[in-house]
């Protein structure tokens, strides 16, 4: 019987259960897990810091392998190609209803009847819907994306939703080539844009982190220019990439932006407190604020291909701590607790 | 000699001077005025809420008949029509290079050679570069437009800048068709804006103020719902449009957008304290928000496009108070700040 990973909370250790396969449903696919990475959502459940309904199974960065198509499964993937059994796929984290208003106003992340991988709660007839398990059973409506088999596994899962929330938020900010655009925060998301940005064309990629280690990194991945939090720069910026979830990082950054400049908020999915937003200065200065949070289909299949086209020019590898198994998840959460790598990846092989 | 309305501070009341018209440089048109309305900045200005340097000449909200094309003057207006001696025009509050790059940008209101008409101090080589006089010279780069002789002058003078910033705010906005919107501050822009999204095909249009007079002049306007700004709304909104300048009403209406939603600044144009914005509502959300000063060329024909297609359409004349003079500058301005009518006009003929 295949395995997954059950979380209850965070005070309850994970444990390795078992359990049946159920029959596909209408527009169903079975895929046998290859690669599951630990996304900072996943963590922040493992520590308490979020709850999810639960018992649950975490993980939403999975690639895998078709092992059996439902009856009326798509025939195709988000780039036309045909599905089969044996083909090496990846899929958004989300699954919803294109005939919804917000799919159609290209937020089908928000749509009424959402399915999320690695954020439902374990009942009788919902399984099989997170990462850290041998299977996942994709639910009809899934974007999902036959993937180069030289595409390593532990980068190809980065795509969802690392790539992909990048590749959303860069989306948002517009043109990038001949721009200068400031990454706040150099994690893993961090260092994509700048990697992203980089291959964009932007002129000067200026990456802003409190850790110098990261920002070292993020030299290797496009970023022309490094600074600690406090260190003030030289010119302003026409973009701003927040991922830092930072209060003071979010209100300096936007006294950054040149006229008409933009600012893409990311990474604050968390409650704190208010940002302090001098109104004059958005209006006088033509100022964007935009949020973003997950990704839509087209983000999905920019990211599949950014990663396809440049998994060999730069050192992804590098980023992701490889080597847990399945029954080790518990050891392969307190290191990412303990290390603070940019990824933990778990191996379902 | 050509007479003019000298400005020097809110504590000296307007002299009528005159001075003779210099010799046209190039590039530059005489534009003998027709009619000039007093803009809230102008009334701001009169009031010492927002300084100027002086001597100046007030006004930017004009409508001319030319006199006089000065060498290489520009041969066409924005639309392409052929510019004559006797048409009756209408140009932009700005003047600058084309070739700067804010303006390549679309943000030719802020490029670096900026010249705004009714903002300039009068010097010996720089006059007659306002409203509340009876001549303006055109400068080189002036975005200008040929009106249809229908369009009454009074409500032609509206164009720059109310109708021009409101064409900016919807711009940014995006399609408004079947969306609903929300027009926060139902003086002169808002009652444009309420006329120009029932155009543009908006489903739902709700003016908020705390005039009860002013909303109920909206619902002439296209407004379909009308609140105080202490009532409480029975749907979200997709747009909204903020006029007001208040920041609860700022704070309070990003609450009220719906996922996807924007929310455009335009009121806040003064100092004051900071906007509370909730970053993780932001993001979660996909919130836009969007800052806007004054317009650019697109908005501007934009304008002129609609006045045209619509004067007749709303009735512009009641927003207006007429009868003023040159001479009586003073009473009108006297005018505007007792008793607070929509648009004071200045006629000039």
């Amino acid at each position: 019987m295949p395995k997954f990973a059950n979380f209850v909370d965070c005070n309850q250790k994970f444990s390795i259960n078992s359990q049946p396969l159920p029959v596909l449903k209408e527009g169903e696919i079975l895929v046998k897990n290859l690669c599951t990475s630990l996304c900072r959502s996943d963590i922040h459940t493992y520590q308490g810091k979020r709850v999810e309904k639960s018992p649950t199974i975490l993980g939403h960065e999975i690639v895998g392998v078709i092992e059996e198509l439902g009856p009326q499964a798509p025939l195709r993937d988000v780039r036309g190609n045909d599905l089969k059994i044996g083909d090496k796929i990846t899929w958004a984290i989300f699954a919803s209803s294109p005939e919804d208003d917000l799919s159609k106003a290209g937020i089908p992340q928000k749509a009424k009847d959402l399915f999320k991988y690695g954020h439902e709660q374990i009942t009788e007839h919902n399984h099989f819907h997170g990462g850290l398990s041998e299977y996942t059973i994709l639910r009809k409506n899934t974007p999902m994306a036959i993937l180069n088999n030289e595409l390593p596994n532990e980068i190809a899962s980065l795509i969802n939703c690392s790539v992909a929330t990048v590749a959303g938020a860069i989306r948002l900010a517009g043109e990038l080539n001949g721009k200068s655009v400031l990454v706040n925060g150099a994690g893993m998301l961090g260092i994509i844009a700048c990697a992203m940005a980089s291959k964009m064309g932007a002129a000067k990629i200026i990456a802003i982190d409190q850790n110098k280690e990261r920002l070292e990194i993020s030299r290797n991945f496009g970023a022309s220019e490094i600074h600690l939090p406090n260190e003030s720069l030289q010119d302003k910026v026409d973009i701003v990439l927040e991922f830092s979830g930072a209060i003071d990082a979010m209100e300096n950054s936007i006294q950054l932006l040149n006229i008409g400049g933009a600012a893409i908020w990311i990474g604050a999915v968390f409650a704190q407190p208010a940002v302090q937003i001098n109104a004059e200065y958005i209006i006088r200065n033509l100022i964007t604020i935009k949020g973003l949070h997950n990704y839509n289909n087209e983000d999905f299949i920019n990211a599949v291909s950014f990663m396809e086209m440049n998994h060999k020019n730069f050192e992804f590898e590098q980023l992701i701590k490889t080597g847990f198994k399945l029954e080790e998840v518990e050891a392969a959460f307190e290191y990412a607790v303990n290390h603070n790598p940019f990824r933990v990846s778990i191996d379902l092989t």
